[in-house]
């Protein structure tokens, strides 16, 4: 089946679906994307999705293309025609085409593109949805709160890590601490027990992904502190996981090699799967939430 | 006078000049690129700028799209069909158009866009030529040498430096030195009166003007260190001005608001602008290089 995507104003079969050579996401990265889960037909996390579009947008001063209801409209349409059930719908937004110059065009129109694909079926058991992780150094720009498609130093770390043979590789920055993965959020349970997440400030992503993840154990009173980890803790931990719209929440068993813990997922990630599986199916299935921090992120279809 | 554009094979009016929306330099900043500077009709250091675009795609593992013969015969002829005397040609390279994944893809061509257009005729008089600087933090990633399209940051820089009424933002990285301006290679002679630019490593990008330059100066037996700057030693220069393909030699008059030396071009970049401007006549005109390190930089009418 011909893929279609949604590109400023029209629906296209994705290999016609193209943008001028002079839209600046091209020519200077100067654009911003969000990536959602679709399960069983609907989205999930999306208010946490859209809010961190806009505020990426905001960041860059780039106008939004268009309201939230319009854009889930494109979403949907998209997600409708490609016939997905399980995947992902990608969107990214651009400060538009202009003559090449650094600084800002004025009077430029933000470019809007949409593609979706097809993805394995949300897993339901997380012993096949182990991974193994390497560390590599971080040398990302410094603000990666904002999800801008300036990806190569992301690239550069998840092409080491599988030419490693590992899922993803978690980036050390100069200081010594983990910040995150090359795209997704690293949880790690300490040598004394503590689940610890690194805090937001410019240098990781605000994952939507982390926020549902720590609304649900809010709810359900599991303890966690956001509290970044050095390198010397991470290779101690007793257990690592990540989190993201696309890994879920998914147990590293290796990290450079060595076993994490038992070299099996812990209770602390079983127990996080399972909270997620549950939200990702409300989510499909318009459960409404319980918590107001999810209150934003139910299912649109 | 419409544009054309070379994309990928074909050449097309720039207004249909387009890359598919899963061209990895849209979706991750995976590409390079060169601007070349096109004075009378003809390319000025041409060998530098080509020995460096296989410098970047090397560094990333991208294949050659062609090889620089080639290469320079598309150059020409988008510079031909858009009939620039004056001007520049922009090429960009990326990975290519893949399903969207971090991870490099396998079995994937290398895109190839090049694009001209007209500028004005290269300065004639200094102190016509001069601007203004702010300084801004350098949040770069930590591999500028690579001259990638992960430019965000620099259009970020150079914004701010258009909304203070400045020509280039100098940017200072988090030790409290000078790197580079967003888009240009800073020089300064400081108080001793000494000409200094900062040494190459992954935190400038390796400028093709400055290795012009500098073998002009050495041609020319004029001293100067391969030393960087603080930022208190830049706002005690006597003089500053920036190189770059299209910047030629710029002389800065105000930092932040504060007149560099005596608010007008220094001695020093009065020589190497007529030295530079020399060179680029002798390019236009093929007039052999003297210099073994330019040898390669003439023109290719």
């Amino acid at each position: 089946m011909s893929r279609i995507a949604y590109v400023n104003g029209r629906y296209v079969p994705q290999r016609e679906a193209s943008v001028n050579v002079e839209d600046r996401g091209y020519q200077f990265g100067d654009g911003v994307y969000e990536v959602i889960h679709v399960h069983d037909g609907r989205f999930v996390d999306t208010g946490l999705h859209l809010a961190r579009l806009a505020r990426s947008l905001r960041e860059l001063a780039i106008p939004k293309p268009m309201e939230d209801g319009a854009l889930l409209v494109v979403l949907r349409e998209v997600v409708r025609r490609n016939r997905i059930r399980e995947g992902i719908v990608y969107m990214q937004v651009s400060r538009g085409v202009a003559r090449r110059d650094h600084a800002f065009p004025r009077d430029v129109a933000p470019a809007l593109v949409v593609t979706a694909r097809h993805g394995k079926a949300f897993p339901r058991e997380i012993d096949t949805w182990t991974g193994t992780a390497i560390t590599a150094p971080d040398i990302r720009w410094g603000r990666v709160d904002i999800k801008t498609v300036n990806l190569l130093p992301n690239c550069l770390a998840k092409q080491k890590a599988r030419e490693a043979g590992a899922y993803e590789a978690i980036l050390i920055d100069r200081d010594g601490n983990v910040t995150e993965g090359s795209s997704t959020t690293v949880w790690a349970v300490d040598e004394d027990g503590v689940l610890r997440t690194r805090h937001l400030d410019h240098h990781i992503l605000p994952g939507c992904t982390r926020a549902a993840v720590i609304s649900l154990m809010e709810e359900a009173g599991i303890r966690f502190e956001e509290r970044g980890l050095s390198e010397a803790e991470l290779r101690a931990a007793r257990e690592i996981f990540l989190t993201s719209a696309t890994s879920y929440v998914k147990p590293m068993v290796r990290l450079d090699g060595v076993a994490v813990g038992e070299g099996t997922p812990g209770p602390v990630a079983r127990r996080l799967f399972e909270l997620f599986a549950r939200h990702a199916d409300g989510a499909a299935h318009n459960v409404p939430p319980a918590s107001p921090r999810l209150a934003s992120c139910g299912g649109i279809g």
